[in-house]
């Protein structure tokens, strides 16, 4: 939580952060600033102490409404202009750094534009050598140290953006199961025409929009053979047909880059081959294990060895049995989710024991199985908070359906 | 033009090209893979050369539909395993470089997050010291001088955003001047409520979203006041009313993080002051003086000047009269529009002597007019394109209208 910030900079032995980039789709910007329309800023916070955000002249009024308290670029005058951009901006943030008097270890993030940031911090290394910058390693990174653990606040935001999710679950289940079929089993629109994967992801962003939801990272709508490779995300061609396994995952966040939400479901319209079937019972059976075991404290990681050893018994591979496999289970359990749609903590086996299920953590749970050349996956997926005492809260309640019956028979 | 990137390495002595993030919302990766949903990849480009994209196995397929040489992660094993995975990402990024050949001086970029590729940067400049890794400052990058210039196919694609953009904003205008409106002046939505600038903006998402199209930098609606501060989006709260100045600033993307088209409309509903009529109109003549005078391979800070020239005609502030006004016309006259709402050419009277109307570029031209204290603001902005044979193109066609007169009397 923010609250841990100034415990984490000392374990680090930061004297200050440095965030850099716009306030909105810029994970740790929003979380110290709140979001707004505020591009190329500069957040400098002090351990222990202020923070403070730099922004331009125009966009004044929307970085106030981040409660910080607000300079203006132009109060750091240049000395020698003339140079590049990246050389006067390395000048005015040793401006700024002085001014606040900063010196030691700083951590740098923000999520920008690599190159002309790079360029700017080179040459502020040379201008101010008392200050040594530090990047963190992703699975180091204060901010996801921070942002692992949500509070009331935080989950409020989670939760409303799984109740959209499902509803536009439930949306696209309702068209799908609505449609006519053509002898050859393929779907038909309100118009006649075969539906594609294509059409039907239109429609699923237009509910998204419809509730101020945005798909920042995409989404998966993908059926047969493009279900199979996890993280496929359909092809807007291939058109829909009873009786194939189609893969919904749908991760979006609050407009602008808040919160996301993440779910998965599978379906098979009308029938499913017995293979399948089989298969969609063994992904909901280690679901159903897996969340029958959680527990709190505990190692995520031991989770993903339980899923593997369940998969395992029913004769799959698994990243236990060999290190990448291309079919059976192929991933890891789950992941944290907040501002990021992954962030900690993780599940993969080699993840660090300090990945654990605290109170706090928000994470999906997500087996699948995966066999792109049988032209066939699943995955089920769902969202969980670990709450202050302790106890498991599924974040949206969705039925595990597999077969989706078609209304007109 | 993608055509010009080995000369414009040549010029900068590059012997290859670091590009890293995702294939989508990150400019660079998306100009070089034509984007789709590959998450944390590594594009090495070979001056003359090959051009290689380096990814997870689960995003194999999403990659191999860039037409690229695609490799997978897992084929350069890392030697010292247990290290972070900064230092395994440069360990694996050293192996990758040796593969290709790649020494001398390598250009870096890809929107993504700052401080990990710093750390993992950070050793790779230890590990391999034959490699000199070059940040450029932004007005220098060699991406945004090869995206400078569109081809026929890149803006049939921001002309087809233009499309949406001016139906939208069609459907926009003709929801305001369909309200009823209350005794003191405010609209009231369909069920007779006050319309807020926070609803209007709902409904704007909306028709977006049905045309496959994103908000990715947001949006600008803003009434009275906020009209009068450039970069406010408008406070959702607000209520529209008759008679006050509305700036709609719209620049919607392709979905996924394609390209941008950008524009503006002020408005007044129902009537407008004496006062504002007057402003608008002379932004409305500025912008057809400098549209009426735009020459091919022309620079373009030359139409900045004659803007300012004609404000302060008028008596208004510009930024030729004071550094950065806070009133008057209070900004640069346009930019050019591509997979960044922002790039090259810029018209800013610091800009460069080499930002040209060549044939290739896309700008927009956006005089604009803004007093807060008065509660006003007024912006008129459309995008053009160069052609190859010299003639300029407005990729969409709009009214100017200011006054727009309320359908129900």
């Amino acid at each position: 939580m923010k609250s841990d910030i100034d415990a984490l900079m000392q374990e680090r032995n930061f004297d200050a952060l440095l965030v850099f980039g716009a306030a909105e789709n810029n994970p740790p910007m929003t979380y110290l600033t709140g979001g707004g329309h505020v591009g190329g800023a500069t957040l400098v916070k002090l351990r222990g102490g202020r923070t403070v955000l730099v922004c331009n002249p125009m966009e004044r009024d929307e970085a106030a409404r981040s409660g910080l308290e607000v300079h203006l670029y132009d109060e750091y005058p240049i000395e020698t202009p003339g140079g590049d951009s990246a050389q006067n901006a390395a000048l005015r943030l040793r401006a700024i750094l002085q001014q606040l008097g900063v010196t030691g270890r700083v951590g740098v993030y923000g999520q920008t534009d690599f190159g002309p940031l790079f360029a700017m911090l080179t040459h502020f290394q040379n201008l101010m050598p008392e200050v040594q910058l530090v990047g963190e390693a992703r699975e180091h990174s204060l901010f996801l140290y921070a942002m692992e653990t949500k509070d009331e606040a935080e989950v409020a935001r989670i939760r409303r953006m799984g109740q959209i999710t499902t509803e536009v679950v439930g949306l696209t289940r309702a068209y799908l199961t609505g449609c006519a079929v053509r002898d050859d089993e393929v779907l038909l629109n309100e118009h006649g025409v075969p539906l594609t994967i294509g059409e039907m992801k239109g429609k699923i962003r237009l509910w998204l929009a419809e509730r101020n939801a945005e798909p920042r990272e995409g989404f998966i709508f993908a059926i047969g053979r493009d279900a199979g490779v996890p993280h496929s995300t359909g092809n807007p061609a291939d058109v829909l047909r009873l009786g194939q396994t189609i893969v919904f995952d749908i991760y979006p966040a609050e407009a602008g880059g808040g919160y996301f939400y993440d779910f998965t479901r599978t379906w098979s319209l009308g029938y499913a081959t017995p293979e399948a079937e089989r298969l969609y019972n063994q992904v909901l059976e280690v679901y159903h294990q897996v969340v029958g075991q959680l527990k709190v404290n505990e190692c995520f990681k031991e989770y993903q060895r339980l899923a593997c050893e369940l998969f395992e018994r029913y004769g799959h591979k698994t990243p236990r049995t060999e290190k990448t496999p291309l079919e059976g289970y192929v991933h890891s359990l789950g992941h944290g989710v907040g501002l990021n749609i992954h962030e900690r903590p993780a599940s993969g086996l080699s993840a660090g024991d300090d990945n654990l299920l605290k109170p706090g953590v928000v994470v999906t749970i997500e087996p699948g199985l995966y066999y792109p050349e049988r032209g066939m996956g699943f995955r089920i997926e769902d969202t969980y908070w670990v709450r202050l005492d302790g106890s498991f809260e599924r974040l949206a309640d969705y039925p595990y359906d597999f077969v989706l019956p078609m209304e007109r028979g």
